[in-house]
């Protein structure tokens, strides 16, 4: 159960909380498994005070999913959209998103899944963001590829492939364990930008063995 | 619901198709909320005809990650084996490991995440299974690393890495798309191998400008 930091929590520390310790335990339990009931003893509160912030167990996931949306906006989308260069732009991609795909136990971002559990309507309402963001990756990526500096790869498969690779982060990374989760970021970027971009240019050597 | 191919299937054919089609089932509605009634009428069966191949829904689950690994086993590991270059054996690996992953819908491999459901003697199974071939990618990435083969990069993020692209693809790969499953595997294989692989050493140019 998270300790509360501050003697008196902001609304969005009360709600990371709450999102955070919920997807936690629906994603060991799963969702159908979990009751409103069990989220509330997890924080600590009583199951009319946790209906004072949500009104059902469907609304509550379609917040948690919501909040993992969120932050992607708040940490990935918004600080990169001032960077004109598709390189620096995609390193800051790969770097602030494996750096909240890894944070509390990655608990939020395991939940993607359980979007099937959301009416149509909210569904949709989910589907588009993470829409509009895959977006941003792949357009980053068709970029680089019209300007000669990617390599010779699908920019579908690859926006996948760098989504994929930060999204199974929280499946094997443990918080205090042999590296923080800024080296697991910083090697996820450089093995993706290895990958996908062109080496710089090197003069062309003449053909003698030189040394 | 699949059709039978054959007209008398093999009972590898027939354990092939209920977990297929049993994994379709749980990953769309989640495992509580799918009953063994809806997996037997999927399968076009009674339930006791289906309780003639499985105890119970656990043991069903067992089943299907059981049937995940002995096609990683046999369609990746054992032909492997014999390989001894490491390039080429995590060429192996890449290629079809993703074959497999987006097969049938890749409903098979969509289901790691309920190993939780299962009790705790068949969960460790599971996990032995799934470390040692773990271990056989990470291996593999350790022998390159020790031949200067592989760029400086950590070769448990970089095994966690390949794992995340390549069991990221049935959340997004549809059959019957823009691309076929050899085509996707193989720019996924594009992908890893330039991102981990030193580029083969060119001779080192003058410091002239050379044209």
């Amino acid at each position: 159960m998270p300790a509360r930091r501050q003697p008196v929590p902001r609304v969005d520390t009360r709600r990371a909380e709450i999102c955070r310790t919920a997807a936690q335990i629906i994603h060991e339990q799963g969702y159908d498994a979990t009751s409103v009931n069990d989220i509330a003893r997890a924080l600590g509160m009583t199951k009319p005070g946790l209906y004072h912030y949500i009104s059902s167990k469907e609304a509550l996931l379609f917040e948690i999913l919501s909040f993992g949306m969120d932050q992607i906006d708040a940490e990935v989308v918004a600080p990169l959209a001032g960077v004109s260069d598709p390189e620096e732009r995609l390193r800051g991609i790969l770097i602030r998103h494996a750096s909240i795909a890894t944070r509390a136990h990655g608990a939020v971002a395991q939940l993607t899944d359980e979007i099937r559990a959301l009416p149509p309507r909210a569904r949709r309402k989910i589907q588009q963001r993470t829409r509009a963001y895959f977006e941003l990756v792949r357009d980053t990526l068709a970029e680089l590829k019209a300007a000669g500096r990617l390599r010779d790869v699908d920019v579908t498969v690859a926006a996948f492939s760098l989504l994929g690779m930060i999204l199974w982060t929280p499946r094997w990374f443990r918080q205090g364990g042999r590296l923080t989760s800024e080296q697991v970021a910083a090697e996820l970027a450089k093995i993706a930008l290895a990958g996908l971009l062109r080496p710089p240019a090197r003069p062309r050597p003449r053909r003698l063995r030189a040394v």
